[in-house]
Parts: structure tokens; C-alpha cells; sequence
């Protein structure tokens, strides 16, 4: 199964390369990685220490570093770039899409990105320019340039022996766009119609109209949600006038698709969805230790709330041993509702039409989770403690704080969404302190209503 | 723009559509849904509360339900299956690609399984039961059958000729597969080449010999790993002798890439990544109660811990105050670093060659960001609490329980994955309690000795 092989290689290779590298055997490295196609190499620049990765970059056939490079993720890319010299970047990008180059250029500092371009050629600057025109993350700047357009009063037949001569298609072309003298789309022709249509027919009769397309300023995030939607391969881009600038492909869409529910999964943990796995050291300490900070400030804000109950918990230390727990199980039940609900964003499930109706939801089912934990907890700590009414006070307090949690799981990604906060970075953090909050003041302020 | 108005119409058209519901003009919505393309009245449905999908499904078309169930997320088809009848079944799936009837089937219980293939004619049966024969979550769970395969000593001329007579592709077609007698696989041609070919060469000729193939008991994960890596529109399923049995395409694949990503996100907030956002309250308070009281054990553990040390906090309120920060940051670096190995598993980065590394480098990080902020925290509390002791106390075990969260965040993911439990599900649990327990008994025990 050549299958089998190619699936493993990566893992083989890594430990290969390392114990060739151990023992100083860097030709045969050199050959190895000059057989490997570039998107596995990505992948093993990316799995290697900085130390590793710097000696397997020195070692890649440099033609193939432009590819590399754009298929490495922006961390892993950025320690590269750092160690490339002018002269070899411009060298490494000659000869790439578009799109793919813009994307690299984008990682550079201003300085070296204006010594790169000054370096290419006329033609090549100016295309680059225009992609570089359009801000990131939006259509323009992830299209691609090189599409083949067609004239509507041409025959099929004209076309076919056009892409003969022509010789060879773009990447992933799975589409022909038929435009107007202005250059402005009026349709479509999927490659499949052209090989099963009559030759003879005119591209105006066997065009599609009603082709969807994409404005160069719109969001990459709306574009997935649209190819993963409608199952696309590629769509075109137009500008405010209607005229054709490119087209988005697939390939491009999936990563887009990965970085999106990276970015929720890993803003959620307090990271930022850039960071390398194998980043050195200092670089990850300073990217993440900002967050703690955050953290510390919102745990002394809950420090500070059990500090007005001081004078309970010097007569009680059962509660100071207790009162972890509330805060606890409201911070997991809202945690629950606000994956759901940045998930329920993510793929455009909300809306201000059905956001009261998850709200109510989510409280409600913060509140059956919460009874039905409250009752459990109050018995336990009952018989634990001996002290029923002890048991009812943290029987009470998580009911109020689960209730709450599923509440704000809700309540504070919408709010959030509204004035462009991120859910998916602030959130959890915000909703934390409120469960933090909420379960100390609701468990230790009842205590103290009892036994102050 | 035409794609403005596509972009926004789920929105206005679920108002308008409940607007119309409302005022009873059942008329007007079942127009509207008629004229809706069903990947848009799927995700209607997902973005509609039950009582209002209930009506939705009721009115829409019922030749196009095959096609909308086939679009739902698990949770919402399996609500909407609930409320169909066999016949209604029978009568939707007709006409559907095998992978996607497979699909929906999958979320049937048996009884009735059993009762839509019984009504189901012989060929059909036969090629839904090849498809059901591959277990969930492999490539021939998932492979459309429907596939053009060429013999290896016919020209291009003869194959184009065939297309056209053929008059429809499989949809997204962008390969035909070569195949040998035995049908096995032996090569293949993109339909680019077809058409930039010269139409007198033999297939043999000019088919790619080296075509990565997936087999059938291939896991979808991996598969979703190769076409993301290297940017395929489809990709042949082999059984174990090489005979071709179908092929999968992107548009699957980008589903698997959002569920695994999801799934990610989800498990790590303790959530079933089926999950529907509009769930019943009912359901969703079943679904999410167990992963609560796994949190309420965890709570329970950190609470015990505690109770060891109830003699010193009950001399020392201050104590109680304060002991909820040092686990709270230590959750905090665990968690960002958990993160961090969730994603690197996923996309293949970590392995057993790089994983020494990894756990050194993570347990660094956590170290430096402890120091940073235990001496933030020393200072604050010294300051605060007028104790230079109680500052050096609660300061060192933060700097314990720090790095002890970065060794955890990934030792066990690593140590989770070697027995095949899901790191994404219980990775945060289980590293919660390790900093809960660690950082209660550091600065707990601390404090004994110092005042106890």
C-alpha cells in the first residue's frame, strides 16, 4: 500500500533525520529532503526544535523554499524568515502564486519587505501590489490572480482548442469565468460542462448566470462559511463595479477553516492561535504570560470578595475548606454554554432573532444541572460536616450560581460580539469572574446571614 | 452585489420567517422555502428553536428533504428523523449518493433502519450495504462509489468521446482512475490533463502512476490531515488487494476538518461536540449533568485536600482568603499549554521524537512565567496583608504549581493519548485536579509549617 507509507513517513523521517543529524551525516539529510515535496518538509520544520529546524533550513534545496515556506504556519515561518537574508528571500519567492507570495511578504519587516520588492521585476511588483492592496483576511488578499477567462459569443469547441495550446490549466481550476469587454462577470462555465456539452454551442447559451461571487473586501471567515456551505471548489472575486479581480480556491478555504477553529480553541485556553509548538523558550513566556496577568487580576478580585467575609471564615475554617466548590461547578456549567454559544457563532447559528430564546435555554438548563448538583452536594456535605444547614447553604448557593453561569455563558459572548470583543479570548476569563464572584458571595454571604 | 444578498438572506429570511409563522402564513413560508437552496434551509433549521423547526420541516419541499437532512449537523437530523415516518424516509433518501445516504441511516435506530431498507430496491440496498459495511469514521464510511474509471490502453479521444456521451460528471470530479482488468488501481489522469493533452495519446502515456491512494479502513482524521497538507480536491479508496472501491472529496473532508476542530474545542469545555445549539432543554441538561459531577469529584478533591489543613486555617482566615489564587494560576499555564499539544496532535506535530523536548520546553515556560508573577503576587500580598512571610509563602507556591502545570499540560495528553483516552475530553479535568491538589497542598503546607 504506497498509501501506508506515505501516511508514516513523516514520523520515519523525523527520527531519521534526527539520528542522522546526531551523527553529523548532513549529506545524506540533504538527499533525503531534496526527495520530499515541500509541504512535507513544512510539516517537519514545524515538528522540530529551533535548534533542529535551523540546520534542516539551511540544508533544503533552495527552489523549493518559496513553496515551503508558504505552507508553514505563521510562527514557524516568522523563526525562518528571521534567518533568511535579503538576497535568498528574493530568490526562495521568485516564481510563486501570487497569493502565496503576498502571504509571505506579509511576515516581513517593513525595511526587508521594501528590499524584496525592490528586487523583483516590474510586472511581478505590480502584481504583487495589488494584492497587497486589499487589507488580510479579506477576498482580496487570499485570491489568486491567474484565472482564464472567456468571451461569451465564442464556442465551446473555440475554447477546448485554446486550453490545448495553452497547454496547461491554473491550480485547482475546476471553473472558466465568462466576462464582458469591461472585463465585468457575467457567468460561469464549469470544466465538466465543457467536456460534456456540444462543441459546438455558444458559451453565452450554456453559461451559468446566476454564479455566486465574492466582493474583494469580504471577510475570510463569511467566505468559509459560504464554501463550506455550498460545497464549492472555487469562487470568483469581483470589485464594487462587477469587474473580475480572481478567484479563492478550496485549498486556500481549509486552512482558513483550521485557523478559525484554532483560534476559538486555543483563544479560549488563553493562547494565541500563531503560536509554534516548538517555539523557543523566551518567545513563549512572553506571549503567554500577559493572560496570567489577567488571570492573577481576576483572582484577586475573588480573593477580595471572600475578604469581606473574613470575620465568618475566622469562625468557621469548615467553610474556607468548602467554599472553593461553588465557584467551581458555576464556572464549569457556564464554560459548557459558552462553547456552545462560540461555536453556535462560529458557524452563524445565532442571530438577534433566536438569542432570547438560547438565552432562557441555557439558564434553564444551567439551573436543572444546577438543582439537581445542589442536591447532591447539600446531602454530601451534610453528612460530611454533620450540618445539615451547612449543607443547605452550599445546596443554595450552587443552585443560584449554576443557574448564573449558564446565564452569563450566554449574556457575555453576545455582549462581547456587540462592541468586537472576541469571545473566544475574553470570554471565558469574564465569565469566570462573574461565577467566581457570584458563588463566594452567594455561599459566604449566606453563611454569614446564619452563623455570623 | 449579488453575494451581498446571499450572504445576508439566512438572517433576514429566518426573521421574515418568523414574522410569518407567527401571523399564520404558512403559504408564504413554504414559498420561500421552495425557492431556498437546501444547504440554506439546513441551516435554518440548525438556527431555529424546536417548536419552530417542527413547522419548518412540515413545510418544506419534500423532494428536497433528502438532500437538507443530509446538511444537518448530527443532533438536529436526529431530531428531525424522530419525527418522520418510514414511508416519508423512503420516499426523502431516494435519488441520494450512497455516502450520504450511509450518512443519514447511521443516525437511524435499527428498527427502523431495518424497515427503510426492506422498502429500498435491490441495487440500491446492495450499494448502501457495501457502504454501511466500513465502520464510522473510516474512508469507506465516507467514499462516494460514484467514480469514471478509464482502461489504460484507450486514447484521450475515445475517453472525451465517452464524457460526452456520458453528458454529466460525478460531482466534483476533478480525476478519472485508471484501472487494470481486476479493477485494480493503476494510475490517473486530472481532467486538466485530458483537456490540454494531445487527444491521440494512449492513457497509459500520460496517466500519473504514483496517484496517492487512501484505504478503505483508513481513519478520517488522517485522511482530513493528507488533503489538507497537500491541497486535494479528491482522492481514490483502495480495499487491501488495490481495487479501486470509490473516492471521498473535499467537501467531506472540510466537514471532518470543522467537526474535529470542533470537537477539540467543545471536549475541552466538557461538551459533546454533536451538541445542537437549539437543543431541547431537556436533552441538553441530560447531555452535559455527568460531565458536572466529574467536576464535582474534582471540586471535592481540592476540597479535601484542604481539610487537611483545617487546623492552620482556622488559626489564619487569611489563608482561606488567599488559597483560591495559587491553584487558579496554575490552571491557567496548564491549560495554555494543554492547548497547545491538543492542536500540535492534531495537526501531526508531535511525536515520540519531539516530545522530551516539548515536555522540557513547556515545564520552562510555566517556570519563567512563575517566577514572574509569584514575585508580582509576594509583592501584592506582603503589601496587602502587611506579612512579608505570607508573601514569601503564597509567592513559592505559585512558582511550584506553575510549573508543575506546564509539565502536566503535557505529560498528560501525552500519557492520554498513549492508553487512547481523549485528551480533548479529559486532559482539562485531569490537569485541573493535578494543580487544584499541588497548589493547595504547597501553599497550604507551607503555611503549616511557617504559623501551624
Amino acid at each position: 500500500m504506497p498509501e501506508k507509507m506515505e501516511h508514516d513517513s513523516t514520523h520515519l523521517r523525523l527520527s531519521e533525520v534526527n539520528e542522522a543529524l546526531d551523527s553529523g551525516m548532513f549529506v545524506h539529510v540533504k538527499r533525503m529532503l531534496y526527495q520530499t515535496p515541500p509541504c512535507d518538509i513544512a510539516l517537519l520544520l514545524e515538528s522540530s526544535p529551533p535548534a533542529c529546524r535551523k540546520v534542516l533550513w539551511r540544508l533544503t534545496d533552495s527552489e523549493m523554499q518559496g513553496e515551503i515556506l508558504d505552507e508553514l504556519n505563521e510562527d514557524a515561518k516568522t523563526s525562518i524568515l528571521k534567518m533568511m537574508d535579503t538576497e535568498s528571500l528574493v530568490a526562495a519567492t521568485e516564481g510563486l502564486d501570487t497569493d502565496d507570495l503576498a502571504n509571505i511578504l506579509r511576515s516581513l519587516p517593513d525595511s526587508i519587505y521594501q528590499e524584496v520588492i525592490t528586487q523583483m521585476d516590474t510586472q511581478d511588483r505590480q502584481r504583487l501590489e495589488t494584492a497587497m492592496a486589499y487589507p488580510e483576511d479579506t477576498a482580496g488578499s487570499i485570491m489568486d490572480t491567474d484565472t482564464i477567462t472567456l468571451r461569451p459569443d465564442v464556442t465551446v469547441d473555440v475554447i477546448l482548442r485554446y486550453i490545448r495550446l495553452r497547454g496547461e490549466l491554473p491550480e485547482a481550476t475546476d471553473t472558466l469565468y465568462v466576462v464582458d469587454k469591461d472585463d465585468r462577470l457575467i457567468g460561469d462555465v464549469p470544466l465538466a460542462m465543457l467536456l460534456t456539452t456540444d462543441p459546438n454551442s455558444v458559451i453565452r447559451t450554456i453559461m451559468d448566470r446566476e454564479a455566486e461571487t465574492l466582493p474583494a473586501n469580504m471577510d475570510t471567515s463569511e467566505i468559509a462559511k459560504l464554501f463550506e456551505r455550498h460545497d464549492w471548489i472555487s469562487a470568483p472575486v469581483i470589485d464594487d463595479s462587477g469587474k473580475l479581480l480572481g478567484r479563492i480556491t478550496i485549498d486556500d478555504v481549509v486552512d482558513i477553516i483550521r485557523e478559525n477553529a484554532e483560534h476559538d480553541m486555543m483563544g479560549m485556553a488563553g493562547m494565541d492561535d500563531d503560536e509554534d509548538t516548538f517555539a523557543p523558550v523566551m518567545q513563549s513566556t512572553k506571549r503567554r504570560t500577559l493572560w496570567l496577568g489577567v488571570n492573577l487580576i481576576a483572582a484577586l478580585t475573588a480573593a477580595s470578595v471572600s475578604n469581606m467575609f473574613e470575620a465568618t471564615l475566622e469562625q468557621l475554617a469548615t467553610l474556607a475548606i468548602l467554599m472553593t466548590i461553588v465557584p467551581s461547578m458555576g464556572g464549569i456549567a457556564g464554560n459548557q454554554t459558552l462553547a456552545l454559544v462560540i461555536r453556535g457563532m462560529a458557524v452563524g447559528h445565532i442571530n438577534d432573532d433566536n438569542s432570547r430564546w438560547l438565552i432562557g435555554k441555557e439558564a434553564m438548563v444551567g439551573a436543572l444541572n444546577g438543582a439537581i448538583w445542589a442536591i447532591s452536594i447539600a446531602i454530601i456535605v451534610s453528612l460530611w460536616k454533620g450540618d445539615p444547614s451547612l449543607g443547605l447553604i452550599i445546596g443554595g448557593a450552587m443552585f443560584i450560581n449554576m443557574a448564573m453561569g449558564g446565564l452569563a455563558g450566554v449574556v457575555i459572548p453576545l455582549a462581547m460580539k456587540k462592541y468586537n470583543i472576541d469571545p473566544a479570548l475574553a470570554g471565558g476569563m469574564a465569565l469566570t469572574t462573574v461565577t467566581d464572584v457570584v458563588g463566594l458571595f452567594a455561599f459566604l454571604g449566606m453563611a454569614t446571614l446564619v452563623y455570623g
